[in-house]
């Protein structure tokens, strides 16, 4: 959460220059996203972000991100356009690095949602389910179960160095998804990140969803079992709170009814997603060279989720 | 240059209340300052910045940079006003820290001044001199010509790790200084940290002189030399810009005329204005602890402007 590339005002306003929107009026480098630098940037025209694609990200991949965002824009969910300059490019190159202007929304992230913004949170990743429709599925998720077994496997008896019995409790929760992978269930453009600060919220209404860089297209109820892990509990894991579990599904259910087979697999996905963070969490702990970039956290706050789904469902 | 102190949305909510200013539609951790966490917020009443002290400041000192900051915008000088709370309390506790909530000014700081911006930048700083007058001189330079005494012989040759020949090149300009030591020239309020990145401009107009954590008491002339080395030299102090020297002079003296023994002393105090610096970042990067909180920035910068000025002036 820093800034990695700082790039001097001069240059700024030059690149603000090439989407006529005015002139450059503030520019304050932002502590957000993983691993880009972000600034926010205020011109006579309007607001932005502008990101830097520092690393991990495909360079590849990222007309696909861009076009997403601008095509749920359209479909007019509340996330941020990539601005065209003024010879229509979307993608620039700045300081070295590849680079997007977006529009800026407001709103703040909460840390403890309350009812109604998870109510408000379930129904906009159903909405994004439906408007993802019609956008090219050609990125499939690349940390499903392929990588969760590649990742444990990597990573095996390490996993027991963060705590005793991680690497069992892992192999389990793997065994149980290969017993009992569903069936193929509907599928679309799903977030794959929603977690609560990338949403942003004006009191209990939704006036952001940021963050695509994790999108791809995959389960929609495996999106949902993201939403539930990473909304449903406090932030260490340690404790899973129902009410909020049911407010996302009321909310997502208002907007898209969930089929038998979905909400079948539902505690099977949940542990799944459980996986996803606990493995790249572990990854990014043992991987020395991420120290500068990463933020790290804590892969335990996702053991102690699967455990509870594991019983609980 | 990062969020050293995450505040939950919620607390930063709470935190805007006590204030009256209605409630938070944005929240940004911005990368700014040295070593204490800033936050931009917007509420619908306004724009602020909400800054944290982590360290390195003395908290009983705080009163004093706060008033002095209320001061210089009560005489109409574009300086970030802390507001009072509607207890009319300015300096705040906020997640185990001292805290402040202060308006926020629209602006760049540029990296590469222009003339005019130069000739702004000496014409604010002794604006600044003048309103001083009459706010409490109670704090001292702590980093004038003891502090530099002091700090040479601690770092001794652990100088020449950085450069071969830099504790020789220090120790001739204390001696230097020692022995041509001006008799008292006029003094007052300085702001003696006024680099470029402290200064916010709306093209070549200043809108806003921030940081003002290093304010004392001291001579003004000494203040101006620090202005002289951080805006006359190419970043990395490999080169002398004389057009812009002369520029911050012409527009400090449009507001305030130096007497001839502030001009005398000039090439002399600049030569102390790059000890100072050379000196806090050598200590910084020699402090194992610092590491983690304080962005190191290379001393040998102002070891080429010393050995700059030691020739030319």
């Amino acid at each position: 959460m820093a800034v990695y590339t700082e790039v001097p005002a001069e240059e700024l306003a030059r690149f603000v220059a090439r989407y006529g929107v005015g002139t450059l009026v503030m520019a304050k480098g932002i502590a957000e996203g993983v691993s880009n630098s972000n600034y926010l940037l205020e011109t006579t025209g309007g607001r932005f972000i502008l990101t830097l694609y520092e690393r991990r990200i495909e360079a590849s991949e990222l007309p696909w991100f861009l076009g997403l965002m601008t095509h749920l824009a359209d479909a007019g969910l509340p996330v941020p356009r990539p601005m065209p300059d003024q010879d229509g490019r979307v993608l620039q190159r700045l300081c070295g690095r590849d680079a997007a202007l977006i529009t800026w929304l407001p709103g703040v992230s909460v840390t403890e949602p309350t009812l109604a913004q998870c109510r408000a949170a379930g129904e906009a990743l159903a909405q994004l389910h439906l408007a993802g429709a019609g956008y090219p599925p050609t990125r499939p998720n690349q940390l499903g179960l392929p990588f969760a077994r590649d990742a444990a496997a990597a990573l095996g008896y390490r996993l027991d160095v963060l705590e005793p019995g991680l690497f069992a409790l892992v192999q389990s929760a793997l065994a149980r998804l290969d017993g009992g992978w569903p069936e193929a269930l509907p599928r679309g453009i799903i977030h794959a990140d929603l977690f609560p600060d990338n949403v942003l919220f004006l009191g209990d209404c939704i006036s952001g969803l940021i963050d695509f860089y994790f999108a791809a297209e995959d389960w929609f109820a495996y999106d949902l079992a993201v939403l539930r892990v990473a909304w449903s509990f406090t932030a260490d894991g340690a404790r899973f709170l129902g009410d909020r579990d049911a407010a996302l599904r009321i909310g997502y259910e208002s907007v898209r009814l969930l089929a038998e087979a979905e909400v079948a697999a539902l505690p099977l996905l949940s542990e799944l997603a459980c996986l996803r963070f606990l493995l790249t969490r572990a990854l990014d702990h043992f991987e020395e060279s991420a120290g500068a970039l990463v933020q790290r956290k804590d892969p335990l706050a996702f053991a102690r989720r699967l455990r509870h789904i594991r019983c609980h469902g």
